[in-house]
């Protein structure tokens, strides 16, 4: 029969019984006794499983003594307990079959020795095929699942809100434009501008940079609704935490408040710490060996203790008596820097930390003015290595304040009617927050560059595959 | 204890306990008794909860009697049994909390009349209010939902493939170019062409038609992936079955030919439909009573039967005998046009048909080429009243086919000099298909526009929200 290589280490198969295995070879050893043990894998998990070739097979000098790593091989024989130690299983071959040879071992690109994450960056399209990718791959495979599981559990409906929008209402960000103008002989208006009106959505149009205000609509209808999805941002930004496109869940709770939403993140957090620690052991068990030593603890952590919760207020007194020297000054009203985030969660609580009610002159026009006229119910969950991780907000619920707020900072009624619509008809407090993926995988992993935590991250002047 | 309205209604809750709900009002009907019996949706489910207010309760007369359709209200009460016909459970309401009132009732945009769907896409923001698209909304997030779990419980990891990409390798579709460059000044070489070196990517970069591509580098080191997400098409297609922005399926399996593959979709949609059946009776019920009688029936179909598996030549053969008559001529040959789909699935079988083994003349280039040099292993499903619901081939995983392949139809090595690394390095059998999210919907529910299954339609010269 014919199992993944994930089934049969986990004891799918009993003792005795002929299995069959489809993968490619991680490593190949020969001992002088005339055996071969070829590790097989098939990324269903990450451990490969050896099978023993003995020189009576019929190809074993012409072929079996000359594969190499990443040869693609189907392999049958009889599942026997394995001697050596760390595996309960091996194969004792009957068959071997080459499906696929690597053409010139010598230069393969992912052959079977040490490669920097910068080199492989440059073969994305197999750096799978290492331990490194394929376990990023499976933990992030095993976050997103764990996300749509829980919040759907939670009664959530995924909704799936548009990419290409026609405004930029949110400010959150640079956006690409969209067109299908022949950029050669651009068609121009009477004025000399262009004329957008003949681009194929009759105006110009862009890519979205979060699918908030749309999926508000559906959070009025729904109650519990959430965007998993691709986002974008057009930033110049060569660092290791952004992306010009990555992916993004923004969860939206009518009839809640700050807290609630505070709550629904880390209910969410530690639901998808206890599905890695279950479901991903293995994968994790070498993050921890060989990335960051913290990988494994740091889930633990997450998933049994509660996250530290501080108003900004506080956490700027926490920053003015701090013993370190910071490089942007600090004070009430200002912006948090990288510096000052990694500080409240790295030093000062050495864990996740969800700071709430920042000023509002740092914030967007649509997060909930707070009864001191000052600050907005805003929060942003930090991480210790990566900073902000989530960031999100009480939702303005009234029509007058969030009318007031966009006057003040420049949004325009007029392309944001259907928006005022949500608040005129049967408005309800609700509250959301945006999680992005790459940010997450990095931090529970330890990958320190979200280009590594994304098959084929796109970034300023980098789009290859 | 806050409940949503479909825990109430499952009967999570006991009779006699004081239960509170949170939602928009449906309905509201007085009776001359002083009660008034008010509707209450949240949109966890089809049906509303009756909620029953005397006229004892303090706020009765100035603002009970005045909520009308969508006025949002938290109210609490004792369950009681309902002695009315359909429902179990009502609440005998103790509070009832006006949280948002519709301002002006009479001109509210979805107000309790019977609306058309074309002008319900002008509203597209309140749309989920209403009955069908409430409806709508819960089967494409049950139907998603199905899909992760089905994929994840076969053992499919889902990957993200890049939505921006450098080339048009496909050829699937005409494609949106993406550029920050300024429209207004735009950068020349000296030759005179738009300087694109200049643009964010350093080159030109457009909106993917398919992650398939992509996903293929991540079949061959882990056996089994697929892709959830958007995708985009320029065409200037005003018909009910083309959107400029929909959502695609794309799994891919290493060491699986195209009746693995055919095998796999028809698992998938089975599971989706026993799904359906299962969370979202109350939902189908509305569809097969509202929209199509045979909504429900055709999910029991799918289920329970199994699919037809039809060769292209055998297709061709009953087309061309066919007693009907077609406006496209039919020969051996030709690509089938909706016409004749819809003869075959609808006319001739009654049910989804699994065409096989087009001519390769008329598809793409990495489609595994047969044995006859004149067919490749491409398959199509049909599905009645939709069409084409998944497009899927085996690959070509032979480097030589593969490049004799590109050439003929123009594709040139040198961009996807990855791909064919694919095939160079441990290459195997490898097959998958494409599902459109917004078709599978639409054939499920029997709503015939894919533009009413999606939240925001993106089509030609039109991009409102």
């Amino acid at each position: 029969m014919t199992m993944s290589v994930k089934e049969i280490l986990a004891g799918s198969a009993k003792v005795g019984d002929t299995v069959t295995v489809k993968g490619w070879v991680r490593t190949r050893r020969d001992s002088k006794a005339g055996l071969s043990f070829v590790a097989i894998n098939d990324g269903s998990c990450f451990d490969s499983v050896q099978v023993i070739a003995a020189n009576n097979l019929n190809n074993y000098d012409d072929e079996i003594t000359k594969l190499t790593k990443d040869c693609a091989v189907i392999a049958s024989g009889e599942l026997v307990e394995s001697p050596g130690k760390g595996q309960s299983f091996e194969i004792q071959a009957s068959q071997i079959e080459v499906v696929g040879w690597v053409e010139n071992p010598e230069s393969y690109p992912v052959s079977p020795k040490r490669h920097t994450v910068e080199y492989l960056r440059e073969v994305a399209h197999l750096r799978p095929r290492t331990n490194l990718f394929g376990a990023v791959a499976r933990v992030r495979n095993c976050v997103s699942q764990a996300i749509h599981q829980f919040l759907n559990q939670e009664g959530f409906s995924w909704v799936h809100t548009p990419l290409i929008t026609a405004s930029d209402c949110e400010g959150a960000g640079e956006m690409f434009r969209l067109s299908t103008l022949d950029m050669m002989n651009l068609p121009r208006t009477d004025k000399g501008e262009i004329d957008y009106s003949q681009d194929f959505f009759g105006q110009e149009s862009f890519l979205t940079v979060s699918g908030q205000l749309n999926v508000e609509a559906y959070c009025l209808a729904m109650s519990k609704v959430y965007t998993f999805g691709p986002t974008f941002r057009a930033e110049n930004s060569n660092t290791s935490r952004h992306l010009a496109e990555f992916w993004m869940i923004e969860p939206e709770i009518a009839f809640a408040d700050l807290n609630d939403n505070a709550a629904l993140a880390e209910r969410m957090l530690k639901f998808v710490s206890a599905e890695l620690l279950e479901k991903c052991a293995d994968d994790m068990a070498f993050f921890a060996q060989r990335v960051d030593k913290a990988a494994i603890s740091r889930l633990e952590t997450i998933s049994q203790s509660s996250f530290e919760i501080m108003d900004y207020s506080t956490a700027i007194e926490h920053l003015l008596k701090a013993k370190k020297k910071f490089e942007f000054p600090v004070e009430w009203g200002v912006d948090l820097a990288s510096e000052h985030e990694r500080y409240l969660c790295e030093d000062l609580v050495g864990k996740p930390v969800t700071v709430m009610n920042y000023p509002k002159g740092i914030k967007s026009f649509y997060m909930r003015l707070n009864d001191d006229n000052k600050t907005v119910a805003a929060m942003d969950v930090l991480a210790p290595g990566v900073g902000e991780i989530i960031g999100g907000s009480q939702r303005e619920e009234r029509l007058d304040v969030l009318k007031t707020r966009m006057a003040e900072v420049g949004v325009s009624e007029e392309h944001l009617g259907w928006y005022l619509d949500l608040r005129r008809y049967g408005t309800v407090p609700h509250a959301g927050f945006g999680l992005g993926l790459e940010r997450l995988v990095s931090y529970v992993t330890g990958v320190a560059n979200v280009r590594d935590v994304i098959p084929f991250p796109r970034t300023p002047g980098n789009i290859p595959f």
